[in-house]
């Protein structure tokens, strides 16, 4: 599958990745009132709402792009109901051949990041039968318990071509706290990273790691010094647009030929239309803003880049 | 509700915590026939095996405990299915007055905790109306992203009266690689704890805080620097049993009164008529084992700590 990334990067030349990560403060009425007439102001009408609105975002932007990243956390406010929403959504990226990122943060100890991994990468066996469950492509994995709470999805990421993104340096205000303390002179994010490197060396596609790292968008130093201590390992890059990270910020998250990172942009790109820049598009052409914001996304990281791949 | 937690400990007299953690491979056959009778060997039929495997567990264990653990990846390993099942398990336990613990292990960026907080603890808006989602009474949450990934959750908390437990010290083999590092002499899952300690000095119940802290079992030292660190923090203790913790090993995570932590068991409870102490039951009567095993975890911990509360 990290394979299929970097060849899917290098065909669209846009390293970049649309967060599927939606608000219903975020949706047009026209969708809303639709999917409420239906089902009423309800779980299952919220549902309906996420689900249309992801689905006019992923048509027209599917073809610009090679991956895209919903994020649990959106999905799961809405109960059973949205995770429903979840599972459409990933179903219907990867029929339009999208890569599809899980950011569900999971990681537990040994036992229950194995079932964590089996519903998001692999596959369950009930009885005689064997059932994928949400079967994304990545997902992101939280390293705070160590290499046995990270190992069960290393095994099913080797058994079903699969990846991950483990959190090393996060994008957040806050993420220091924890993640800068030195630990023998060195930040912990760095020991987070040569273990990610670890993980990684045992694991590889043809140029890459399938245990890649997530690092912050907002941090742009920090990148550059982990691109150094994980060279085999891809970068997904949060952080860019709305929580202020620019094109010009990430060129040392990249190897020289452009590739070994993928950067996501989620509100910048899904609520695009209620940006001033996009806002001629109106609530109603929402996915063409979102495919407007895309076009000047890849632009403006390929600037900073110079090329592709 | 963390004085309701208090409250039901000294009224079960019983610091402890069943883990309804169901893996197909502990549910008795007589539950998988008729589930799969019923729905197939699909992923419906595995959640309605897993589903009538923890009410009987619940049914058979209510009266003697205050609280249950479902942990989340054994659902989601399910896909929606499993979801549903753990939505219904964490419905009943509610009916039946257990204060329901849910393990996820959540944390990410502000916005996005924000989401997963609303979706386990708190209610979601949609149009006019509001809704609780999964509506359990705690959570359990990863503090690596720091404070800004760890507030929205305190924030629900403080306007649903409900709580979370913060990954400090976590119960598996490997949990020192980077809680146990130092930074300025002392480990980092102290500096968590400090910050727990801080986290909840705003956020009291009477005696308790409603922000918590998860030590594992296994450390029974760390347990005792760590129950001084956060006075006011009650410890979720998970390891005990199959993990290898005992009862012996937990008298430093509580208080002299017998107070201030909640220990966890789940394979050693719910799958107990597959160890030879409780096989006398058999399969048939798995929930009466479970029940059995229960009473004596009561003791082992009552005779530990001498009295509770």
């Amino acid at each position: 599958m990290i394979q299929k990334l970097v060849e899917k990067i290098k065909k669209t030349h846009a390293p970049i990745c649309v967060g599927l990560d939606p608000m219903l403060s975020y949706i047009p009425d026209h969708i809303l009132k639709k999917a409420y007439g239906e089902f009423g102001e309800t779980l299952e009408g919220a549902a309906e709402a996420v689900w249309q609105y992801n689905k006019a975002i992923v048509d027209a932007t599917f073809d610009l792009i090679p991956a895209v990243k919903p994020q649990s956390a959106m999905y799961e406010q809405f109960g059973v109901e949205g995770l429903k929403a979840f599972q459409k959504t990933v179903d219907y990226c990867r029929e339009k051949g999208l890569i599809v990122i899980g950011d569900v943060k999971r990681g537990d100890i040994g036992s229950t990041s194995a079932a964590y991994a089996t519903g998001h990468l692999g596959a369950v066996k009930v009885g005689s039968k064997t059932y994928p469950a949400f079967n994304e492509d990545f997902i992101t994995v939280n390293p705070y318990l160590g290499t046995d709470g990270v190992k069960p999805f290393i095994d099913v990421c080797k058994e079903e071509k699969k990846g991950i993104f483990i959190l090393v340096k996060t994008s957040n205000p806050s993420s220091g706290e924890f993640q800068d303390r030195l630990i023998d002179g060195r930040p912990l994010y760095e020991w987070v990273g040569e273990m990610v490197a670890k993980w990684g060396s045992g694991h590889m596609g043809e140029d890459y790691s399938y245990v890649g790292a997530v690092v912050g968008a907002t941090y742009p130093e920090m990148g550059k010094a982990l691109r150094q201590i994980m060279p085999k390992s891809f970068i997904l890059v949060p952080g860019y647009g709305a929580q202020g990270g620019k094109g010009a910020d990430l060129k040392h998250f990249f190897h020289e030929d452009g590739l070994g990172a993928i950067v996501n942009s989620s509100r910048g790109i899904i609520a695009a239309y209620k940006q001033e820049a996009y806002s001629r598009f109106g609530g109603e052409h929402f996915a063409d803003a979102s495919r407007a914001a895309v076009l000047d996304m890849i632009n403006d990281i390929k600037g900073a880049l110079g090329h592709v791949g």
